[in-house]
């Protein structure tokens, strides 16, 4: 017998599980600041909950990971945490609204595998369902801005726009018998360039006239200023109502203090179900891409539930990516803080009694569980990367005071339990 | 469109999941004290990782979630976590000795739904990888203890027992042909009583005789004075081996500071992987039932790697069972502090401004995003529990200070945001 992981799937040894963790806690910290609260959904979903129109769209069907469990029921491991959240919703109309959750939780994907995509992954989100307000969409970015730098993302930059200003444009070159074609092809500027859009636009059947022109507009890009150059939309109601949300957007990530923020009328978003406000977080290094990414969804839940729209937003860190960014930073192999080692076969037990005095005070600490000698106790501690060494031998017993010794430099100290636990403070 | 979960899974709204986090959290938390870290494995193995002789055993296939996918891959939703451990330790033989690592996650058994059980939920478990020795054994023990401990059990009592006495006690009754059956009746002494377990190991072929003497030795229970009552059956090699061993334990457990033990020679424990060590946690009470077990696998990960035998021994907390005990705790709706009232809709950006300052002192805080007035706020805080309620108007702003209303018995005070960040403290 010789086993490996499943195709596109990780173990995450100690060193790399400690840190996913570090990190998921700082993002869950901001997220409860912001006043979300957990809820939890289960892995697996009936299949038709995401292959539904009103879900993840066509294209996305293919990278659904789908089986048939034994009863012949199709299933799905789920494809994000949103779709599961508008069932959630459905399921309980009786909910207070808004309601404002997080879930940091695994997503399973049947994709092809390339460097940095996974068939499970992790993904962290937050979404606030019930609230028409744009207070709303600016509280998730807000929320999601704080989370990327508390991980240490400072020079990030938020490009907001609107979907109903990609309608508008789409009907003002008159092209919306293709509007899902056109926006998925907008949607890949990033990642095919201009020349590829616009070769993409040709075989979609736009002549060169509407090309020039949707051009002309999703190159737009900035503050305020970006207004005056598409007040010509305001003409159709979805114009409209796209520069009076966008707007309105702006004037509230002022009140949350959020500035570096950058209208680009060029931002589509590929999921379907984006029905307004669309925003994608990104690095101003531009080695760093896309981070987190999100916007308002207003119809899904509805159709879910089968009554009348039920106004939802929200955000979703792009955990992985930043994980993969930040790798150089996990730099702990081990939890414990002080590992005990006894000086001969006698003092085993003189070391767990320590230890059961530290652990009281909330020290992680290890014994050697190997009845090893003092030399490949210190080798093990070493090789685990422990940052204190505790010793215990019969001199020790004796007095009552034992030797710390900071791995990180080797200095030595002799001194009692309860200066010790002071000295090595509790992790919380 | 209308959609419920899946068959035996559930949604945990945030009352529920803020409890399962909480508990989780300290679970954690004794963990880590005990030198625990963590690993994470994928939720999906190769079927062949659990069907095989040396994991879960044969009854147990039927259980396994397992399924094909859209490549004919046999997989497997996990069915613990020890055997993906085991198939870890194998597949990274590079891990420093011991191996401790914790895992709190999904695993999923297609099982019939009943009371109490379904078809995902959550294990925590605790194992030592490469110690051979009883202090290694008595540590999870001890570990375990805390943990429920931690969580409120005070009065809880550790069965311990050893399969290789139950080895022996077949050989001494001449059954050995027959031992998986045996253990595998006696395991359920608990659930079908004693006239079940007669009956049964009559239609297994055993006579009178030798139902007698299995009856009187495995109503042996007590301390040490057990070891009096056994010493027959040294004279067999496992018998030999298991009284050391078991002696050796409770030598151990007395240093780690447990009291609460019992031998109980009855204790066999469903699983075929375990080699040596076996115990249970239950509360004295007998409504609790058992709440924790585990024991010692020398055998399984050495199968996994096809190297010579590399020694284990863990502790799964029932976690459901323990949350299902404690469901009158759960008693949050929010992780929500202050909730930020706006007196009038001119005040909705100060209290937006209040929230900044709060959020950055590390408070959870809320605003209302539905443009309610202050009557409609005030209920949804209190329809969702919030602790305490801001008050922003006009006059607030003009003096710099704040109305703080304690929810709880309905007590007003007005300070500064400094003052009120002071009041109510930062959650951790």
């Amino acid at each position: 017998m010789a086993f490996q992981t499943v195709k596109g799937m990780r173990d995450f040894l100690p060193k790399e599980a400690i840190f996913r963790d570090e990190v998921f806690e700082k993002i869950k910290r901001v997220f409860e600041k912001f006043g979300f609260s957990p809820a939890i959904t289960p892995s697996l979903e009936y299949y038709e909950v995401f292959a539904n129109k009103y879900a993840i769209g066509e294209e996305n069907l293919k990278n659904i990971y789908d089986f048939e469990d034994k009863s012949k029921r199709r299933l799905a491991l789920r494809f994000d945490q949103t779709v599961p959240l508008a069932r959630l919703v459905a399921c309980n109309p009786q909910l207070p609204k808004p309601f404002k959750r997080y879930e940091i939780s695994r997503v399973w994907r049947y994709e092809e595998i390339k460097r940095g995509r996974y068939r499970e992954f992790w993904q962290c989100d937050v979404d606030i369902i019930g609230s028409k307000s744009m207070m709303a969409d600016a509280e998730v970015i807000a929320c999601g801005l704080e989370a990327v730098k508390e991980l240490g993302f400072e020079n990030v930059l938020m490009r907001i726009n609107n979907r109903k200003l990609l309608t508008a444009i789409i009907k003002f070159i008159d092209a919306s018998d293709k509007e899902k074609t056109v926006l998925r092809i907008i949607d890949k500027l990033d990642k095919i360039g201009k020349n590829g859009v616009e070769k993409e636009l040709v075989a979609a059947g736009l002549d060169d006239e509407q090309i020039k022109n949707v051009f002309k507009i999703i190159s737009l890009k900035g503050h305020e200023e970006v207004f005056e150059n598409i007040c010509f939309l305001e003409k159709y109601e979805a114009g409209k109502e796209g520069i009076k949300e966008l707007k309105d957007l702006i004037e509230w990530l002022k009140v949350f203090e959020i500035k570096n923020f950058l209208i680009d009328l060029s931002l589509a978003r590929g999921l379907d179900y984006y029905t307004s406000t669309i925003f994608e977080l990104s690095g101003e290094d531009k080695n760093i891409g896309s981070i987190a990414g999100g916007g308002r969804y207003d119809k899904m839940i509805g159709k879910f539930s089968g009554n009348q729209d039920i106004p939802a937003v929200g955000i979703a860190l792009g955990v992985e990516r930043i994980l993969e960014l930040m790798k150089d930073r996990a730099n702990k192999n081990t939890v414990t803080q002080i590992f005990v080692v006894s000086v001969n076969e006698k003092n085993r037990k003189d070391a767990v009694e320590a230890a059961n005095i530290l652990r009281k005070k909330g020290i992680n600490t290890e014994v050697d569980l190997m009845d090893r000698k003092l030399s490949k106790q210190i080798e093990y501690a070493n090789k685990i990367n422990v940052p204190f060494v505790l010793i215990v031998g019969d001199e020790e017993i004796k007095i009552g005071k034992y030797k710390l010794k900071d791995m990180s430099n080797g200095i030595e100290r002799a001194a009692t339990l309860d200066e010790i636990a002071r000295l090595v403070l509790p992790r919380s």
